[in-house]
């Protein structure tokens, strides 16, 4: 019996989508889809707390396993890029206060992982999710899936060590690398 | 009597450097001056998480009224700024998290709050900053004033309200806006 909880999230600057699933010997089970909806708050600060609380809030709530974000690791421009590093920031201090592993993956990586083709559209990965989850009703805004798709990402992903980059937490750091902390 | 306890803190990827001052019927007076070592840690998650843990430590500790991020607006590349952007994500969820209110400057800035010239060299500010604060010796390494420097920006601009971005946290926020948050 092998047990475990992924929370996805892709976090935006005006929305951040997130997805939960458990996997079973194998099998996933979807938890929940849902999406924190930030354009509503004209302050730039205000939604980086929104995305710190919602994401500590979850994994408070749910206990995940493991975390997988959606990062892409180019933008149009340094000021968007800025942003948003600062909405990954406040997501990953979530995780890494909780000590929860975070997994980082391009969009075009969950893509492929859940279609085949890493330049698919969001209504085809939303499709194969539907599928994949056996998910009777999709919400409205498709940007809720882009979360959940992270996590069905790393699921695919497990085992294989592929995800972009693997954040462990302190306490695997400092299992890894005994006698390199006492300065620190 | 008027007291305030003011963290500045200047978030890199490489370093963090930060300092505290406490000003007293607007006499300033040294706290803290210190720097946060991350190039020895060659995972990005990990200097994240001990930004982030430093900055929820030195407000757990020292209850500073207001937080004073050094940060600048344009760097040479995106992929630069997304680690940067993460950084001060990080060092900012813990302040937000506390309800520390949060204002940033460029650095052009606080040279010129400090300096009274915005291109002044990190030994002129460091100068300064030793003068005004009666600092007897200041630290080897000149990354550390940059916190420093933050702080004294904030307490000089002051009342003037020309922080250039100011973050009062989700209570203050709610106060201002009665009824705008029932959906979140």
């Amino acid at each position: 019996m092998n047990e475990k909880i992924i929370l996805g999230i892709d976090p935006g600057t005006t929305v951040m989508g997130f997805g939960m699933i458990e996997v079973c010997n194998n099998k996933m089970k979807l938890i929940m889809i849902d999406e924190l909806i930030l354009k509503k708050y004209e302050s730039h600060s205000l939604r980086l707390k929104r995305i710190f609380e919602k994401t500590l809030a979850l994994i408070d709530a749910f206990h995940p396993d493991e975390l997988a974000i959606e990062a892409p690791f180019y933008g149009k421009n340094v000021q968007s890029m800025l942003k948003l590093g600062r909405a990954q920031g406040v997501a990953m201090a979530a995780g890494l206060y909780r000590e929860v592993p975070i997994t980082e993956y391009s969009p075009k990586k969950i893509k492929m992982a859940i279609t085949g083709n890493g330049n698919a559209s969001k209504e085809q990965v939303a499709g194969m999710l539907q599928n994949l989850l056996n998910i009777k009703n999709l919400p409205d805004s498709l940007d809720a899936t882009d979360g959940l798709a992270a996590a069905v990402c790393h699921h695919f992903n497990s085992g294989k060590s592929i995800g972009e980059k693997s954040y462990s937490g302190w306490s695997a750091f400092v299992k890894q690398n005994p006698g390199r902390t006492q300065n620190s």
